[in-house]
Formats: structure tokens, sequence, C-alpha cells
């Protein structure tokens, strides 16, 4: 996105606007509560992706600047050591002042001083740089609104529903494709003007062996038949780590999955508890899972290199939209990877251990926000994402 | 209380109003938090104490029962096996649904259902036995809800007052006199008609060497010099188990007590953080910390029987309202001690175990509800508590 | 035990020799193992009772005291604050060096210097009530030998036997009588000149109600129609916080109880593994799995004064050397209750909370260290010890 | 290695026979002991090397097979499931039965077996292939065996020596050079005949960018400059993860360094403990320390791909035999892997996730057992191997 093109003000007014209306079927109850320490309140992120504008932009930006609360410093501070102090993380529940409507005042306050500031300098290129990330941010967080609050009305024995309209019919999956990828040299990392994080850059050559790509994820009919094999009774298909957890916490089926007594399967969505799709992407895996299920199916994930090439060279079907995608690929910098100068920086590199990466993107990506170099991470336990599974072989 | 005495229906809307009255100062957002495993959300106190009397009295005594809602049963469960599931513990503050209106609806349509069948067959002993105990236990929540609300707003940076108004002064404290207890066959338990829970009875026999008991509490200025004087360093004082946990969890001072950065004292209150009043009785005090003060200062904490003796027979000073008072007797069944038939006799007896007897009452014990021979009982290391110190002496 | 009664030399000699007897069985290797954070390798208990007599004996006594080895003092001090610096107790296995054969050496060594010492001071009377609560503190250890290395062995699947000998028959049990004591006001607390702990003063009076004791112990096979009639099951007969243990570490059955693909019961003791001898006491419980059995078998657990007045006025049978005896009553200091002076008074009192008491003695107490008016103390929860179940009753 | 080469007796004996010299300056308590669940006792080394050789080889090609132990199979498994049962690693160091002699004669006596068999056919191809697995798999846990015993003799305050010889001198450092290296595709994986584990292969291609890399490793002078400017206190030199380890863990240096009062450095060594030696590679690093470091230093680790083509195709120096070089790849299949067939192919495979690959070896790996294709791993927080950091920089 570049200043003036649409103006700034529509931009900034919309990003800003959506995570208002993720929030809106929401009570105050529910957009405070914090359902483990990797979820944060609804409450939070609403204030967080406004500290963000304030701390970022606002205080180097405004003349005569005054913080709207001396304390929101630091209570809606992720991670950012270079500006002090944080909030422990997982005690972002117990902040019950202040109240939800005073975050929304803030967020009203801030929003108003942006929009003089984008009005009166809105074309000064450094400006324009910040708010496009604090815009990037604040979609980021708008996902995770969806997939934190998913996992909280999880917690719920009365399986509330975020959307009480009926869940959208998917259509049927068709017959899996391998898509060959003949390999050799390929660019990868972000191209063009448009907007990228620092963790997409530069763009560098790697060199991709012939693979081939499934042309779609896997479905829920397929890993229930994984499952019904004792996919998740069998050592050996998977990584060591993954079978401690499995046995440590007793995983048994995706996350969401729910057996009743009858035999039958239910999947709890943001629309509530309903009976298993199974032609819908499964969704909600650990790298854990997604790993054993292509073991099972003499398969493997591709890297990350390898998805960025088939979605950038040769157009492979259903990147985008369906569910977040397991590479085999650690997360870690790219050569030449130089993080962002200042505080800003401390964004994205300092995660650059123990986690992996996702491509593509998922249900509840904001719409405009994916790009094929795009670069998710999350540690290989995680499941409450949309995480899916995208299956590769070598050869073409 | 006897029925009839002033009316069933007085008492028992005076009860249940009083819980409302305590959640009136707090949003939905403050009513739903859950600062720690030990503490409950305000909602569910409320939630909890309706179901008390839905589940024990209603469901029994109303033709034609249903219940409000069906899986209320599970959710508002506190301990009882013998209701069947409960929804665990530590997840109280995850149950952002039913809303707090919901909870307030579940509780006028407990009261109205209440107050017919009190009206109809008030007098009968059964139902008045079991409204009494519904009552009493209301009022043991009624506390709670103070010190839990207290726990959950000392954990926000921004030290929110529950109570805007100034707290009241208290008085100067006199000069601690000993009073000489000659000691023998005392007659300790409950006496006479009127309620009391199961664990003060039977009336029974103890023995009691000659004592001598203070006649007031330890204040904050007594507390302080023995902080000052290096009580938290000094491992002789203290029980073995007590000293490696102030070490553990760094204890350097009672858990609401704040250090300013120029060495001055404050303490967070139900009215917002005060400046430390030298002459009111130490509170949020561990066992462990009684323990080392009491060692520290020559002297020993009084049984139960010791202070109940005090209490019933000679009369002495400072028994009710100051603040609870740690006994070294660990919480167990008087001889002969019978627990309630039913599900209800879960009441009491199965916590019988690694618990110590707090006697007296607190600032926060609803009017009424404090007896000489009521047995309070907390963990060693429970802090949060409105607890404090007396201190005892062997020999009259 | 009088000093020149029968000559220091002869029972000095004796306790110390008994200690090398017990490791006698055992390889350097056993001997350094520690199987948990609870129990203690056998080098460490035959060091740490050296260590007493050189810290609190020799230190004092001899002339150009010089220690043995610099280091002993911290690595085989337990808990005494007041001696220094200690090894962490959880890391006693760690310590390969010194080797068992330097800590041999380091017993001779302190014994030949104690010898001497002795012989020319013997009948100092401060020296003598030292030496004797060395050797009582030795005898204690002595048995700690038996369970520790026992739930070491019990660990190795091989189930090695540390007694090669098969293990003597024990008598059938005869039936339960109640032997009825009337009560009244009891002396309780050690009588007399000869030796005792200080936890066992003041002797003083204590009102007990009327009850009646059950004449033995509760057998394998009265254990086993608990397990049968689903005691492990049922929640209501167990205290809260047992109940939350049975469960989350999966009890079954008492901690050295294996049952056979066929159903049958074995049971691993110091002499390997052993068809379950039904006749036997019980042992190897926790006062939980006490406390539910009691409650199954529709009676209690006596006090510890009950105990004691049932063993030292009515002489009730079977009170020593099958198993310690839970008791109801948490350990705690006695009216007037004064600590040892000095580090040697850190012995008993600091561990008087959370803590339960255990009368008579078992089959692995040294003879002539048991009392009447003895009080072994153990967390509720330990199961490693010789720990059995008499059962009590209200009223006579 | 081929079979006939110089006789797989020699080859054989000498590998087995190493294992027994470096136990040899051990006692049986030494061997016993197991400082944390990643170490394991010498003895359990001993063991499982050879119920490798048992288990893979002689119950496969042994006619008339019977084990030397029924139980061992299950006692001396690592972590192979398609074995069957394993005793549960952190209580290894609890089986002081089998004694250290029957290891002893049960190596011998597998021994003897091989000898035999390896006379007989050790010429066939998939003994011979086995035969060698089994002898390098013998030489990976003579690496283990050193780092263990001195994990071990660490935690003793005693700081016993495992070589009572002086430590031999260290060469001055040179000053570091930067090797450029112009990048490109090149051949990455194991070539040619000679053996290599699964995970060296296939050799394929990779791109790399052009970088630079030191000359040598880090000191222990150099590491000290970065602890005397505070790295250990500063936030933003480190990830985020090794960050939250710093302070949790109270990391202020590597893992054996020791600070005396007067503030002079020792180290910790098979030597027992010595003054700092400031020209010697620095050791005993996690990779977050390893990864801030180079921050401060204004570098970076170099890849693994970028190591092995710095190793094999531009002969840099200093690439064996100083300590293990942590690179920042995380340690993943290469395209086309392939586990070994059957459990065997447990090897290496199932632990590709949240392990950093090491280049190099140290001075405690056999001699020959070192490749240039080599890859070895460890989780990110792993400080007790020999692992120390060899920094790179992008662009030549």
């Amino acid at each position: 996105m570049k200043p003036g093109e649409f103006g700034w003000d529509a931009r900034f007014v919309h990003v800003r606007a959506r995570s208002l209306e993720l929030a809106a079927p929401l009570s105050a109850e529910d957009c405070g509560a914090q359902s483990m320490p990797d979820a944060s309140p609804i409450k939070w992120h609403l204030a967080h992706t406004t500290w963000f504008f304030e701390t970022f932009i606002l205080e180097r930006f405004e003349p005569a600047f005054r913080p709207f609360h001396p304390l929101f410093r630091t209570l809606f501070n992720s991670y950012y050591n270079g500006v002090g102090e944080r909030h422990p993380r997982p005690r972002r529940g117990l902040l019950t002042r202040p109240a939800l409507d005073e975050v929304l005042a803030y967020r009203a306050d801030v929003d108003e001083r942006m929009e003089l500031l984008l009005a009166a300098r809105g074309t000064e290129p450094e400006l324009a740089r910040l708010v496009t990330l604090g815009l990037q941010h604040e979609q980021q967080h708008q996902e995770l609104m969806l997939t934190d609050v998913k996992h909280l009305l999880s917690c719920n024995p009365l399986a509330p529903a975020y959307n009480g309209a009926p869940l959208p019919r998917w259509p049927q999956a068709e017959p899996v494709r391998w898509i060959a990828c003949a390999g050799g040299v390929c660019a990868i990392g972000h191209a063009g003007d448009g907007f990228c994080f620092d963790n997409e850059l530069p763009r560098h050559r790697q060199f991709v062996e012939p693979f081939a790509l499934a042309s779609r994820l896997v479905t829920n009919g397929e890993y229930l038949a994984f499952i019904d094999a004792g996919g998740y009774d069998d050592a050996r298909l998977w990584l060591a780590e993954g079978w401690d957890l499995v046995r440590a916490e007793g995983w048994r089926q995706p996350l969401y999955w729910r057996r009743s007594e009858d035999g039958g399967w239910h999947e709890f969505t943001l629309h509530g508890l309903q009976p298993l799709d199974l032609e819908r992407p499964a969704v909600h895996l650990s790298l854990f899972e997604a790993e054993a299920y292509a073991q099972w199916a003499g398969a493997r994930l591709p890297t990350e290199a390898e998805w960025e090439h088939a979605a950038s060279s040769i157009k492979a079907d259903q990147m985008h939209g369906a569910a977040w995608q397991w590479t085999s690929s650690s997360y870690g910098p790219y050569p030449g990877f130089v993080p962002a100068e200042g505080t800003i920086g401390e964004y994205n590199g300092k995660f650059m251990v123990n986690q992996y990466v996702l491509r593509g993107s998922s249900c509840a990506t904001p719409p405009g926000h994916a790009r094929d170099s795009y670069r998710n991470f999350f540690p290989a336990h995680a499941r409450w994402q949309f995480s899916g599974i995208r299956l590769a072989r070598h050869g073409a």
C-alpha cells in the first residue's frame, strides 16, 4: 500500500474498524478472559494494537505528545524490551481495569489523533512506513482475536457460538493431484515495492530439488482415516518429542474434535458445535500431527522454499485461505537478514528459534493480508491456530 | 436462628440481597475474572450460592422441579462429589457464559421459588435446617467475595479501589496486656440451640494447661519491627516448610504491603493503596509468618481450645471483628464428630487434613455470622484471607 | 540409658556397629544411589550419623579438634541451618565421592576419637547427654536405611532382595477385639529419667473421651477386601486432598503391592518379591489410605493421646514392632514445649507443621529404640515407611 | 571401514576396548550415578552399547541365540520403540543392579560371541554394515561418557578430577581471519563409499550465498569480554526464549566457569578445577549463548551448509577437534532422506525437530570418528557438550 493510493484515512479507518467488528459479537466478559498463556484477551488485543500506534508513531511524531494513560505503556506492551517493563503475559486476563469501555475510548482517542497526524503529514515516507506496519500488525492480531476467542469459548461446557449464523457449506474436496516442480535455483523472499515484514527479506537464492506438491490440503475425512487406522497409537509415525506429547497430553484427535458417546464426531467451530464436515480441510493440528499424518500417508511436508516456489512460480492450487500450512522448515533468518532499526526491530528476529514456518493463510486471515512470501510461525506443539496439512513428495 | 423468629422471608431476603450489594461496585468484567486457583470469580460465588439452594432444597422440596439450566449443576458445583461432575476449579475464570446478567436472572428465579416454598412450608424443620445452612453458606461466600476481589484487584498495576470511600480511621492500639487463664477441663464446641456447622460439634471436654492470652492482635507497627529486625532473613525463627517458602516465593512482607522507592510502606486495601497504618492489626499473613513472629516475640500462638476457652469463659478482649486469628491447631474432627447425612455431609469433614484453624472473625465477616465456637480453616501458606496474629504464652 | 550402666563403650560400639551390619549386604553402588528426594543414599546415612558426632561432640569436647575433611561439614549436614551451608537434599545421590570406603574410614576415625573421649570423660553429664542423643539419632537413621534401600530396590525391574534368606512366617491374625478405654484426664508425654526426644516433653494432661481401640492392626487380607470393594474408586471415603492424590498418582494399592497378569497379588519386601501374606499387617500406607480404610470400616484412627493412653495405662495388644500406626493427630508442640538449646534444638520443633504423628514402632525399628511416648511423624502422603492402620471408635 | 581391510577383529576389539579405558579411572559408584535426565550413568553406556550388538546383530545372526539376561532388553534399550518396553530415562541412575561387574561380564560375553561371529561370517555385507554401525554408535557413546561424567563430577562440591594428569597446555590463539567463500550451488552430504549415518544422506545440492567464516573458534578470553561488557544483562542480544532462560536459570557464565570471591575465574575440567585459560576455545555453551555472542560481536553463526562447504571445499582452519560448533540450522532431513529399514531406522530421523546442528568435532570425539559431513545435534539450551562458537558473516 502506498500513501496517497486511495487515501490513508480510508485504509486506516477500515483496518481499525475491522477490529471492532470482530469484537462486536462479544460481551465485555468475553473480551476480558484469557484461556491460556499463549492466548490473550480480546480487550488486550484491542488495546495492544492501539498501543503500537501510540508508542511507535504518536510518541514520535505528535508535538506535545501526552500518553492517554501513563500505565498503558506497561500494561499493553507485548514483548518489546526496548520500551520498558511489561505486564506478565499469563496475567493479562486479570486486567479487569481498564474496562472494555475505557479501551474503546483509548482506541477512539488514538484514532482521532492518528487521523489528524495522517491528514497533516501522511505523505512523509517514514510515517507512512510505520503506519503501514501498524496496520499489518493489527491485521495479524485480528486473526489472533479469532483463534483466541475460539479457544476461550471451547473451554466452556456450554459450547457457545461466536457467530450465530449457520456454518457456510464447504464444497466437496476433489481427488488429490500431485503437481510436479522441476526444482533448480529459485528466488525466495519478497519482491517488489509492496509491504512485507522484515523476515521476508532479503530476496535470495535457494536450490530446490525436484518435488511434487499435493493440489490441496488434507481433509477431515482423510485425517479421520488416519485416526481410524490407529495413527495416535503408533509410535513409529511420530517424531520422538511428538510421541511424548501424545501420551502426556492424551491427544486422540485434533484440538476441537469431540467424540459423542455413540462414536460420532463433531467439531467445535466459531459457529458452535457442528457435525464433522469430512470435506473441509483438517485444522487445529500441531506440526507433530502433520508430520505423523505425512509419514502415515507415505509423503512428507514441503519446505518453505518449496512452498513459495510452487505458489509463486507454478501457481499451484489452494495456496491461500483454507488454512495455514505447516512446513518442515524451522523459522530462521534469510541470508543477509537485517532486523529493522530500533525497538521496532524486536518484531520478528528474536523468535527465530524452536518455531516452524507455516505458509499460505487461513479462513481467519484478513483479506489483503496474505502473500506468497509471508512467513507465519508457531512452535511445533501449537494447535489453536487454523493450521492444516499440505503434503509433498521427493522427485517430480 | 429459628423459623418464625422474625419470618423466614425477611432473613432469606436480607442475606441474599447482601451478596448483590457486595457485587454492586463491580463491573461484569470484574465479576468474571479469577486471579488464582484458590480464589473464585464473584460471578461464580453468586451462582454457586444459588446452586446450593437449587440443588439441596428446590430439587428436593419443589414439586415438578426443573433445573434453571441443566448444565449449571456441573458449572457451579464446588466440590460435592455426590452431586456429580464439576467444572475444574482453576478454570472458573473462563466461564464468560453464562453472563453476569444470566447469573443474576438465575438468582432471581431461585429466590422467587424459594420464597414461595418458604411461604408454604417454611415451618417444616428439615426445610428450615437446610435453608439456614444455605444462608450460612452464603455468608461464608460473602467473606470470600471480598477476599477474592481484593486479590484480583491487587494483581492490577492500576491498584483500583473496590470501595471509593476513604478508609475509615482505626483507633490507636493500646499496650498489650496478658490475660491469665487458669486452665483445667473445659467444655469446647457449640452449645445451645442456635445454628452451628457440623465441625463445631459435638461439644466435648478438653484439658487446657494454664496460659495467658494477649489482649489484642499484633499491629502493623509491631509486625514492621519484626521485618526491620530481619525476621524474613533468620531461618531459626521459621518452621522448615515456611522457610523454604520464604525463599522460594521471595516473601519479604505481608501479602499486600508495598514498599516505595523511598523506603516508605503502603498497603493495598479494598479502598485502594493506602499509607501503612501502624495501629491496625497486621493481616494477610500465613500461619508460617504468624509462627515466626511469635517465635521472635518470645511467645506462641494459642491452640483453638485455649482461644475458645478464653473467648467464652473469660470474655477476653478483641476476639471478633478485627481479623481471623491463626491457632496452632490443625483442623480435625472433634471426638465423636459425625458428618451430616447425604451429599451435604461433604461440607466440612473432607478438608480435615493439612489445614489450620483460625478463630474469631474479621472485618469482612458478615454481621451475625461470627461465633466463639466457629472454626475457620486454611492451609498454612494461605495469605489472601484477613488473617492475623494473636499471641499466647504458657503458664498463667 | 545412663552413663556407667554397662559402660559407654559397649553401647556406643554396639549401635555404631549395627549401622555397618545393615549396610553389609549392599554394594558400594547400592549404597550410593538415591531413589527420590525424600530418601537418602545409605552412604549418606553412614556419613551423616558420623557427622553428628563429629560436629556436635568432637568439635566441642576434643582438644585440638580438626575436622576429618573440611567439606564434610557441608556435604553431610541434613538440615541444621545453624551449622551452615548444606548440600541440596535431592542431589545426595550424586556424591560418588567420597567413596564408600572413605566414608567407612571417616566412621572409623570418628569412632576411635569418640571412644578415646568417652574413656576420658564419659561420666560428664553434658557429654553423656549428647552421646545418647547421637546414638538415638543413629538408630532413627537405621530404620531409614531399611526403608530407603527398600524403596531403591523396588525401583529396579530386577526386584532384587536386600536379604536373601526366606521371609519369616507371620502368625495367623486373630479376630479383632475392641479394647474399651474409659477416658478422663490422662498424663501424656515421657515420664521418668530415661532418654526421650524433646518433642515427648513436657509431660502434661489431656482429656480423653471414652473410646475403644482395636486389638491389632489391619491385615493385608482386610485391606484387600477394601480394595475389592472399590475403595480406591469411591471419593466419599477419602479426604479431599487424598482423593486428588489417588487420581493424580493413579494409586490402586499399597506402595509395594504388585498385581500379576492373572490377578494374583505379590508384595515387594526386603526379601524380594513375595506372594501377598494376608495375615500380615498392611504396611506402606499413607495417612490418606489409612483414613479412607477407617471410613470404609465404620471406624476412625486414634488420636495420639488415645494411643499413648491405651499403651501405657491399659497395656493394649500389639502396640510395638508390627508397624508404625498413623494417628489423626497432627504433629505439634506439647503445651510448654521448649526446644533444646543451640543448634541441636533444630532437631524436632521446626517440622511441627503439616505432618502427622505415627505411634508404636515397626519391624525395622532397632531393638530398644521404641517407647510408648515416642512420636514419629511424616507427611500425610508418605508411603515408604512401615506405616499401617490401627482402628479406634468413639465411646467405650 | 570395509570388511577385511585390516581385519574385523582388530577394529572391533579396539573400539570396544576404548570404552573400558574411558571407564577405567572411575569407581563403580562413579559409574552408577546419573546427574540429570539428559545424562546417563557410565555403566548404562557400557551396557547399552553392548545391548546394541546383542539386539541388532547376535539376535539376528547367531544360531540358537539366547539373551544374556532376559530383562536387559528392557533395561538397556535407549529409545527404540520397535524393540519393546524401555526403562524410564530419568531413572537409569537407580539401577544399582546389575552391578558394574555384571555389566563388564555382559560386555565380555557379547564380545566373545561377536568375535566368533565375525570370524565365521565377517565378510557378509549386511553383517559388516551392522557391525560398523554398532561401532560408530559406540564411539558416539564414548564422547557422551566423557561429557556425562564431567557433568556428574561438576555437581560434587569436592570438584574431583576425572584425569589426575595436568591439563595439557593450549597454544596461544592467533588473531581471527575472515575466510571468504564465494557461494553458489554446493554439494552437501556424505560422498564416497565410507561409513556415514543416514542423516548425512542423500548428497544433494544447496545454494549458498557468498559469506565469510572466522578462521577459528571464539576463545575464553573473547567470551569473557562479552561477559564483562554485560552480555548476560542485555535482552537485546538474545533470542526471546534464550533471554527467558537466562533469567529463569540465572545464567551468568558458561556452564563450568566458577567465579571466586576475589573475582578471578576458574573452569571445571576433566582435570579438575583449573584457572581459566583465555586462549582455549570457549565451550559448554548453549546455542542461545552462541547466538547472543554473535549478535554482540556483529556477526552470526554459519548455517550447516556454509560450514560443510567451507570445510570440504575451502579447507578452512580449525574445523575439527577443538569443539563442536553450533550452526544456525535446525536439524532436519535432507531432501530425499530415507531412514534405515526396520527398528534400526529409529536411529536419527525421529529427533528431527527442535534441535540444532553442530558441526566439526571436539576434544572428546574418538579419533577417526569425525567427518566434514557429520551432523551432531542438540536442543538449543543444551550446555553439557563440548559446544563452542564459530562466527560467520554475510558477503565474501
